[in-house]
């Protein structure tokens, strides 16, 4: 009996999943971020190696016959921890390193080529072909690009708030919901004061900015007009992403601002249309080992159902 | 004989001024950043503690008779060591502290009420009247706000730079002049690779972007669309920041984008009319030292004539 193995090394998890040709899922394991570039190499490998071990609880390492790692970021780097994990494990052969965007791109459809438009922390396009990455739009990072991510949307919340409340002008829900993350309460009658907090708590820690965006999902869904106005900007931004690297084929989702139904997947779906959305990306990328060994093998709904709540 | 002493304790340099009555200058000093919310405590210390030493140099610490500074940020934060370097110089009498906005009004004008808009680092307005200030707009930082300040123009121009090169756009001078600044060279056959290298090296150090403001004035000089389009935009939302606080009165520029004469300052006073210019604010606070104490002193101009350069 043969197994394939999928690694999906992302920013906020790092997901292994074993399957059987079949799809029939033998192992799963899953650890923090495993991107190098947000993490660094060392955290990053930590994560890859405990995702492996929980994976290969009760899988024989030797039937591993193909298998697929997505990771974003400098995926060369990590190419070194990925030979000496094999080794030590006792898993044949090599590992196949591709990007995170081809594999979210397969981890919403078995088409090979197509567009995949990301939005979690960051946030990026590509147009796939053959189920490789051809070109790519944004991903520029949070100081200057990854317009429409998460943490745009979260920056673009606090700036919004912090400029009404300098200016004195009217409050909503979003701005009590802001100001209470960061402070615990919201006092209308000490502005100036609580900006001043507020600014240099965000700048101790920027990337913290990201968490807001929930926030700004939350103050949207009840019509919070500020709220309303940076779901519809980040929309835009990202169906502008998008359109500059789509040539046809399926559009898959991927990322937590997109694949979490809310206002932003709303909105970006009445701009851009219908569009299938990533599932479980370790899934996806067995499904491509398999793929590789050229033999029969299971649907790819069976290989890529979600299994990260499981 | 009577001294007094003004210090400017700003955030890229610290300034002690010491003069007779009649304005006449007898010591000056000049040290690092001296502000403690940019620096920290204990650096701004050392670049007080520093530019104080030279001042006194051949001046006799009991001749001073009254003592002003200026601080940006958490002037509070300052008292006890100003009053541990009182008593170890054994000055009389105890320092008045202000805050960097009215010290920088006073650098430009006599007059006791108007309003000073600074942009150099950060961005900020403010209301004067009896020489304190009242209202403040902007100011929010590099992260939410600042708007127009040398950060926010650095920024914007290296937000244009990768989103140009990212959508594969015609490329002119300030994109040349600012992948030159972070990599040696500019080669417009592999923009992509060059984006990825900007977007790291300007994460990793992003209050470096602030130092591409020069390079904005030195393309907008040259009528580079892009830097013309940025320096455009920072003067109208300097000229609203100033809008927001201004009631009658002299106006008076502050920092580096808005003294040093070049495209920012001359869009500025397109937009605003005529306004004086800051002068040296150790010498400005060293005139308020000097107006506290009641006496007939020397004229405003003898005292914050230009010293920056001595």
């Amino acid at each position: 009996m043969q197994n394939v193995l999928g690694i999906d090394a992302g920013a906020t998890s790092t997901r292994v999943a074993i399957h059987a040709l079949d799809g029939t899922r033998v192992g799963y394991g899953k650890a923090g971020g495993g991107n190098p570039s947000a993490h660094g190499l060392e955290k990053a490998s930590a994560a890859v190696a405990q995702a492996l071990r929980d994976a290969l609880a009760g899988v024989d390492p030797g039937t591993i016959a193909a298998s697929v790692a997505g990771v974003a970021g400098k995926a060369d780097a990590l190419a070194p921890m990925f030979a000496d994990l094999w080794t030590a494990h006792g898993i044949p052969g090599q590992i196949d390193i591709t990007g995170d965007l081809p594999i979210a791109f397969v981890a919403g459809t078995a088409e090979p080529d197509g567009t995949v438009l990301l939005s979690g922390t960051g946030a990026d396009a590509a147009r796939i072909e053959g189920r490789e990455q051809r070109r790519i739009a944004d991903g520029l990072g949070w100081l200057l690009g990854d317009e429409g991510s998460g943490f745009w949307i979260g920056r673009a919340a606090a700036k919004a708030v912090v400029h009404t409340l300098d200016r004195g002008e009217d409050h909503g829900l979003l701005v009590e919901l802001v100001v209470t993350h960061f402070l615990g309460s919201y006092r209308p009658d000490d502005a100036r004061a609580q900006v001043d907090r507020v600014v240099r708590l965000a700048q101790a820690d920027h990337m913290r900015l990201a968490k807001l965006s929930v926030l700004v999902s939350e103050a949207a869904e009840k019509d919070d007009p500020m709220a309303l106005a940076i779901v519809a900007r980040a929309a835009r931004l990202l169906a502008d992403t998008l359109g500059r690297v789509h040539q046809g084929g399926p559009v898959v989702v991927a990322g937590s601002v997109l694949t979490n139904e809310g206002p932003v997947r709303r909105a970006v779906r009445d701009l851009i249309g219908p569009f299938a959305t990533a599932q479980d990306g370790a899934g996806a990328a067995a499904w491509l080992a398999a793929l590789s060994l050229g033999a029969g093998t299971g649907s790819h709904a069976t290989f890529t159902r979600a299994a990260g709540s499981s």
